[in-house]
């Protein structure tokens, strides 16, 4: 697709995009969809899908025109209409309904079941439909839905901000900060996305972190994990924030389900949750883990270190997603933190790559994103060769 | 400056960046320098400074006019005029002579002894000029000259391609691709842009080099230094490529003075350089090295590794600039290379920073550049606790 009429859709699609993000973290389980109706050039009604239970975004456009949409009048949709029994109707049947005779739309369905069956039944209406326009940037913005909808489990994603020479804290654990505020602040947006936020103990040990995202239009807690296999965050002495703050009923331990109940009743009684799972070596296993959470319906979890915590995610396949800030700082010390030990690689090309790459950048700070690609074998290191299995948190957290 | 005179004179400036590009890496010492002559809108004439020696792109920019600019002529030139007698007389009297009486400019002379001084001759004259239009970029392009006028000496830079987690090569000391073709593409640029590139003995062992620029124009040989102060390279058998292909008279290497002269006559016969520098604990001593370029008028080094190399520059604050590319990679193994090591740093914020960073994207990867900026104090790691002093390359090389 070229010239001028595709810059026209591009133009509607980015708006619809725009649309999309107004439901940045509020839609789940649901995808962000944005839509908008143009009659002779011009919008004349948006709407986007604000929250799971609520309308569609084509109805919500609809709606918002609140009259037959002319002849002429073309929906722009970022994601494949429905054509399903939800929780609301097929958006296929209200868009037949309302005599709209063109569609365009961003990204296809991702569930594979469901892929393209929406504009089959448009045109099998005789709606026409151009499919594909800005696709990867409407597909982009729903990473936590797309895998959550063909996996039935959450994605796993982690965010790293390291040094040029990858190292994510000091050899004295410190971490603040490495990236500039700009950088910070968009992790901020990430935290907003993912419906929870997990810490290693150690993290909460050396930061006592908030894990709420501080947000130019308010703040937000997002369920907030601590995998703390041991349970020694409970001894800690002051107990920490997240045990203790308003929020901590947004706060889950995840521990052992040998954990002696004495020390979870009395973290139940702080008003903090536990999760108790199988544990192998004193670490959690992470598909019970990602069992749980799909049970409970949480399609995504943003993991925030520390290396320990990545390295086990990483060794077992289980990061699905990861992203990873870079600042102009390099601290060429041999005993700083590194991003994940544990593999052995030998070639450059069987290492763990990132697939569907994106850029940005944040004041001096560059931001790659990616889904993590696991080669066919991962070779592990012998952990007493390691000399880097260190017990510092080396993230970024407050 | 905003409104649309500013975005006139820039679109004008990008332009006679484009010109300046041209000269890319053949104006030594001189820096890049575009120019162009508007009339009524429309450029009339271009020129741009091709080499030491020839003329300067407004000289150049005058002569393809051909005749005398008419009164409302705009000449936009990418640096300041001179305004001194060098090789060729100077500009600001050609401009002045020509009756041109709106001169646009991008950088300011980076030579403090003159900066701003071909502004007040022209204005003294009665010529109107607005400075500073790209200023930024019309100065980056010239980052070699820049360091070069004010320091006396070269330019040291550093270009190295890691993973995310920033190793340089995997434990094994393969380093081959990390990059993709497209940053690897643009690596070959930078080599054409530097007079001069270096590498340590441990590389050319490792990698047997040829340490040419090829590019889609022709193929290019810089300068290319081999820092080996026990002379190892020159007993390898096979000999490098570096001292035997038809380029041999382009390779330096820089020994201690205390290498014995027999090797040194052999080498020599081969037809290679050989610069005998004081050297301590089997190191060159840079201050010798970066003296003898500027004796020789090298204004430019760019070394392309190992980790020691890089590591005994950062050491002894000796490098000046990094080219950092990061691929979407993750080794995850604590025993693959480091970009350096032997610093000691407690503080985040009181490691080695980038100033004036650049931002760029190739494929993939990313491209993060800039001046290096050392803290007040440098902390050593002792030596005995390093434990990654390997005597791998761990540097991408062909």
């Amino acid at each position: 697709m070229t010239g001028p009429c595709t810059n026209f859709h591009e133009a509607f699609m980015r708006r619809a995009l725009e649309l999309a993000r107004l439901g940045w973290g509020a839609t789940h389980p649901n995808p962000m969809v944005g839509a908008l109706i143009v009659e002779d050039g011009e919008i004349v009604a948006e709407g986007f899908h604000a929250k799971a239970g609520e309308p569609h975004a084509e109805i919500m456009a609809m709606r918002a025109l609140g009259r037959k949409p002319d002849t002429d009048a073309t929906l722009y949709v970022t994601l494949e209409p429905c054509c399903t029994h939800g929780r609301t109707p097929p958006c296929t049947e209200a868009i037949i309904a309302s005599g709209i005779k063109q569609v365009v739309v961003g990204a296809t369905d991702p569930n594979p079941q469901h892929a393209s069956r929406g504009f089959e039944v448009l045109r099998a209406a005789g709606v026409e439909v151009e499919a594909g326009v800005l696709a990867e940037e409407c597909s982009d913005l729903n990473l936590i839905f797309n895998h959550w909808i063909v996996e039935k489990r959450p994605l796993v994603a982690a965010k790293i901000a390291t040094t040029i020479d990858g190292r994510i804290a000091c050899r004295t654990g410190e971490s603040k900060w490495i990236t500039g505020e700009l950088a910070r602040a968009d992790v901020m947006r990430w935290r907003r996305l993912f419906p929870a936020i997990a810490v290693g103990a150690g993290t909460v040990a050396s930061d006592d972190p908030q894990l709420t995202a501080r947000l130019p239009e308010g703040d937000w807690c997002p369920l907030r994990f601590v995998f703390d296999a041991a349970l020694s965050t409970a001894t800690l002495n002051p107990l920490p924030r997240l045990f203790t703050d308003s929020n901590r009923g947004r706060t889950v331990i995840v521990t052992s389900d040998r954990q002696h109940s004495v020390v979870v009743r009395r973290l139940v009684q702080l008003g903090v949750r536990v999760w108790q799972l199988p544990a192998a070596d004193g670490v959690i296993e992470m598909g019970a883990f990602t069992e749980r959470c799909a049970h409970e319906g949480i399609t995504g979890v943003l993991v925030e270190g520390g290396s320990r915590l990545l390295s086990g995610l990483l060794k077992n396949r289980a990061l699905n997603y990861l992203l990873t800030y870079r600042a102009p700082r390099l601290f060429a010390d041999a005993e700083s933190i590194p991003v994940a030990t544990g593999l052995r690689v030998e070639i450059p090309t069987v290492g763990l790559q990132l697939a569907e790459v994106h850029h940005a950048v944040f004041g001096d700070d560059q931001l790659m994103r990616g889904r993590v690609v696991y080669p066919e074998k991962l070779e592990f290191d012998s952990p007493t060769e390691d000399g880097h299995d260190h017990h510092h948190c080396g993230c970024d957290h407050d």
